[in-house]
C-alpha cells in the first residue's frame, strides 16, 4: 500500500507530500512534525535571518527523527552566503520560490543537495528545466501568501508543468487541503502535493493563535490577492509578487489602489500605528483557498498521515474500486 | 471497467463527461457526437433562440442515435415559455447556468426532465442544493467564457461543493480538457467533469475555422478574464458576469477601463467598423486556461472515449497500480 512516486522515491518518504517553506511559520518544529508524519518538511526560511535559523535549526535538528528535510528561501531575498550558510546544516534539498535561481544552482548542487525550485508559469518551468531542477513545484494562483502577479490556476496549470518537465518530478501546490486535493495532484500527473495553509492550522505551526482560528473559521471568498498589505507594511517583496490573505481593515480602505497607497506616505504610518495599538494582527494573514477544507488544528506529524490514507481512498473510489 | 459514477449512473451513460452548453457552439452535430461518444451532450440554446433551436434541434434528433442529451440556457436570457417550447423536445436534462434559477424549476421537474444548476460560488451552490437540483455543476474561474466576476478556482471549489451538496452529484468544470484533468475531477469527489474549450477544438463544433486553430494554438497565458468585449459588441450580458477569451485588439485597448468603455460610444462603433472590415474575428474567441493542453482537431464522439479512457489510466497510475 501506500501511494509511492518518483517525489517519495527520491527522497525515501512514506507520503508525496511536502511541507510548504512558508516564511516564518513554518518553523523547526512544523518541519520537523511534517518529516517524521512521513512527509517532506521544508524550512520556512525566507531571506535566511541568521538570528531565525539558530533558533529554529536546533529545533527541527531534536526532532526530526533522522527524516529527511530541507529548507526553503524566498530567492530574491538572498545571496549566495545566505545559502552557503544553510548547506552547512546538512539539509537534504534546498527550495528556491520567487526570482531568479539562475546564481545558487551551482551552490546547491556542488554540495550533493537536492534542488528544488518552485515556478508559477511557463516561463518558469522552462528556466527551472534548464537549470537542472531536480523537482518542480507548480504554483497555482490559489495558494495562499506569495505569488506570481498573473497566476495561473493549479487544475490545468499542473499537467502542462508535468509534460514540460517529464521525467523531472513535479509537485503540485495551491489549493490542496485535503486527502482529495492529494488525489487529484497525483491523477494530474503531479509525484506529489505541497500544502501551505493547511499546515498553518496545525499545533506545531509558529502562528499566532489568533490567525490559527482565522484560517479555520475563514472562507475561501474571504481571501484575496494582491499587494495591498506589503506595501501599506513597506515590505521589500518585490511588485511582480502579489499575495494571498484573509480580509483586513487595510484592505477594505485601499483594494484596487495599490499605486495610490505607495504614494501615500500617511497611509503606511497608519498602518504602524494600527499595529502598534492591536487593531490589526502583527502579521497579514496569509491563506490560500483551499481554507474552506480547513476546520480543525490537528498536529500536523499526524496530518501527514491522514491526507495520504484519505487520497489514497479517493483515488480507489474514483478509479471504482 | 469504465468509471461508473451518481452521474453516469443518472443517465446511463459509458463515461462520467459532459459537454458545456456553449452558447451557439455546441450545436446539434456536437452535442449528438458527445452523446454517441458515450457522455452528455448538452445543446448550448443560450437565450432559446427559436431561430436557432428550429435549425440545430433536427440535427441533433437525427443523430443522437437514442442517447440521452440534454439542453442548457443561459438563465438571465429566457423566460418560462422559452423553457416550456424547449422541454416539448423531450430532452433528458435542463442546465441552467448564470442567474436564478429558481423561476424555472417547477416547469422543468413537472416535466420530470433532469436538472442541472451551474454555481459558481457557496451561496448559489446552496440555493442549487435549495432548489433540489439533480446535478450540479461547479465552474472554476479557469473556464473559457462566461463565469462569475469574483470567481473561485475549480481545484479548491469542487471539494467544497461536494460537501455541501451530498448526496447531489457535482460536475467539476473549468480547467479541464484532458484524461489528466477528469481524473482529478473525480479525484475531488466530482462525478464527472463537464468540458466546454477542448470540445470547440473538435470536427462537430460551430466555430470558424480559424477560431477552432486559435484555441489549437492559443496558450493560459494569452487568456484573460474580463467585461471589455461583451462591451464593445454591446451585449446583453448582465454586469456580474466577466468572460475568459483570448487575446484580441479591443482588450489591448481597454484592459482594465471598462467604465471608460461603457462611457464611450465611439468604441462600439469602432468594435463594428473593425468587424465590417474583417479585422476583427465575428465573435471573442472564448477559451479557458486548459487551452495549453489542446493541440489537435479531433471528433468529438471518439474524444470522449479517449478521455475517459486516459482518466481511468491517470487513476490507476496515480493509485500505484
Amino acid at each position: 500500500m501506500g501511494l509511492s512516486t518518483a517525489f517519495t522515491e527520491l527522497f525515501g518518504l512514506e507520503h508525496p507530500i511536502a511541507l510548504a517553506p512558508m516564511g516564518g511559520s513554518a518553523g523547526g518544529a512544523l518541519t520537523a512534525a511534517v518529516s517524521r508524519g512521513g512527509g517532506l518538511g521544508l524550512l520556512g526560511s525566507g531571506n535566511g535571518d541568521e538570528a531565525w535559523l539558530a533558533r529554529e535549526l536546533p529545533v527541527l535538528s531534536g526532532e526530526v527523527a533522522g527524516r529527511p528535510w530541507g529548507i526553503g528561501f524566498q530567492t530574491w531575498a538572498v545571496d549566495d552566503g545566505t545559502i552557503a550558510r544553510a548547506l552547512e546544516h546538512g539539509p537534504r534539498a534546498v527550495m528556491l520560490s520567487f526570482g531568479d535561481p539562475g546564481p545558487f544552482v551551482e551552490r546547491v548542487r556542488g554540495a550533493g543537495t537536492t534542488l528544488i525550485i518552485q515556478v508559477t508559469d511557463l516561463e518558469e518551468a522552462r528556466r527551472a528545466v534548464d537549470l537542472g531542477a531536480d523537482v518542480i513545484v507548480a504554483q497555482g494562483t490559489e495558494a495562499g501568501g506569495h505569488g506570481a502577479r498573473r497566476g495561473r490556476s493549479t487544475l490545468p496549470f499542473v499537467p502542462v508543468v508535468v509534460d514540460l518537465a517529464a521525467p523531472v518530478p513535479v509537485l503540485a501546490a495551491g489549493g490542496i487541503a485535503d486527502g482529495r486535493g492529494v488525489a487529484a495532484a497525483l491523477a494530474l500527473g503531479a509525484a506529489g502535493a505541497l500544502l501551505g495553509t493547511r499546515f498553518q492550522a496545525t499545533s506545531e505551526a509558529l502562528v499566532a493563535p489568533a490567525t490559527a482560528r482565522a484560517i479555520v473559521e475563514g472562507r475561501a471568498e474571504d481571501t484575496e490577492r494582491n499587494r495591498v498589505l506589503d506595501i501599506a507594511r513597506g515590505s521589500r517583496w518585490p511588485a511582480e509578487y502579489t499575495a494571498r490573505t484573509l480580509g483586513h481593515p487595510f484592505l477594505d480602505r485601499w483594494r484596487g489602489r495599490e499605486d495610490d497607497l505607495t504614494a501615500a506616505p500617511h497611509a503606511r504610518r497608519e498602518y504602524q500605528d494600527a499595529l502598534a495599538q492591536g487593531d490589526i494582527p502583527a502579521l497579514p494573514r496569509w491563506a490560500g483557498e483551499a481554507v474552506d477544507l480547513i476546520d480543525d488544528l490537528p498536529s500536523a506529524a499526524d496530518l501527514v498521515g491522514t491526507l495520504a490514507a484519505r487520497a489514497e481512498e479517493a483515488l480507489a473510489r474514483a478509479g471504482g474500486r
